[in-house]
């Protein structure tokens, strides 16, 4: 068997272009927020915290890309809908730290792996994920 | 009275052959999991994050066999139909650190003593039980 | 500037192989101790705890695995000659979560790149380097 | 007595622009580092991790910007000779949890006033210091 398995991770460079293009969508849609760039091992890159955006959310945003990060790159909107009829996970899974099931982490793609995450909060889970969108889709 | 109380414990080549099984099941059902095998105090002996497991899941899997060896040997499956008709459970209990309230942690009894636990996460909770099911059965 | 950034990680088939190099040691040398083989990034890949191993081991393996995985594959024994005449970082920084300055924990290189590290913890830590050597050299 | 005290922050944009002149910094000296930018509450504004900077460096750098800020914008080499000849301190102050008592974390001050902080690890700390200076000097 293959003695190493491959896991590129987003240089930061690419991850400052991600981070610039989703903090633009922010200020376009009026929702400061704070917004964190990890590699694919759930580790921030870069994360900023937009003047305005609330305190709380630089550890939100964070483990949001965490969360994308740690689980195969699944969006933390797909979290909810998956969990939703179970109620044993609905209330166990849910105290898992850092894991955030609702919107605002999205993977980031290139050549169809995976190669790190973004997390975006400060706003409605809906706007989060707007914002997240706007850097994922870059690079993909 | 005894001044001890005996507490026998799986030995590190045992834990390797159960999880040996529940990797090689993994394997067979096609979910990377990470699988923990305990002594009887809820401390690993082995664990492993298979090739292209989630990393999120490592944590779950320990939690898993500690919440077993730490109550009585109870799976982790049957904290919720316990708990679920009781409010003060479903909303106060599920918050206690490390208690993993869904499939995927199995007693290991030898000679109907409690030797050891097996948890496991990556699949569903239906998954990780059935995976850890096939380690937890190797000795029975 | 490149948008990504190699980072290969050991696969659990060579992290295993390292693993029983560094334990056929410990048996041969009569240390029990607790090994974990961690990828690139600090986490886990596999961890045993070896029968009659200290308990307290299990951690400080695994910071050893991490520290060295997380400070660009520095063995862990390089750190206190590099710190020893300065008392700020001799008692500030030793302080610091998970670092440990003292020997047992090694990178793994494989083509010159940085794939994992190992950590060993259960003797001295002249036996705990000489242990997770025999793992650190096995690919290398 | 006045109901308010001031409590003036650095921008995200001022924040950006001191990390950039200490990420250059880094670059000219070839010390990939971690660098954080904080108000002056001692909340991150902005956080980078350079590529090959010490995974480790991330949380020092911030711990580093966490107190200058939370201790009247004090660098972070100036508590070591403060209370190297007290034993007590020595021993009992540095495991104070984020408390950094080495250099690379220095005040922004604009007009007199504390605004921010930087913080910068992934070198010696006389290094991360010249670095950090680099930020802390650009506008005062």
């Amino acid at each position: 068997m293959a003695d190493t398995i491959s896991m590129n991770s987003l240089s930061l460079d690419a991850a400052r272009r991600i981070l610039a293009a989703a903090e633009a969508k922010a200020v376009a849609m009026g929702v400061p927020s704070c917004i964190c760039v990890s590699d694919p091992s759930g580790d921030p890159i870069i994360s900023v915290r937009m003047d305005g955006a609330p305190r709380m959310s630089a550890d939100i945003a964070k483990n949001k890309a965490w969360t994308v990060a740690s689980f195969l790159g699944i969006p933390t909107d797909k979290w909810w809908p998956t969990i939703e009829s179970e109620p044993a996970l609905v209330h166990g899974l849910t105290n898992t730290p850092r894991l955030i099931v609702f919107g605002g982490g999205l993977p980031i793609h290139i050549g169809g792996a995976l190669v790190g995450a973004i997390g975006v909060s400060g706003g409605s889970a809906e706007q989060d994920r707007e914002i997240a969108s706007a850097g994922a889709d870059l690079l993909s």
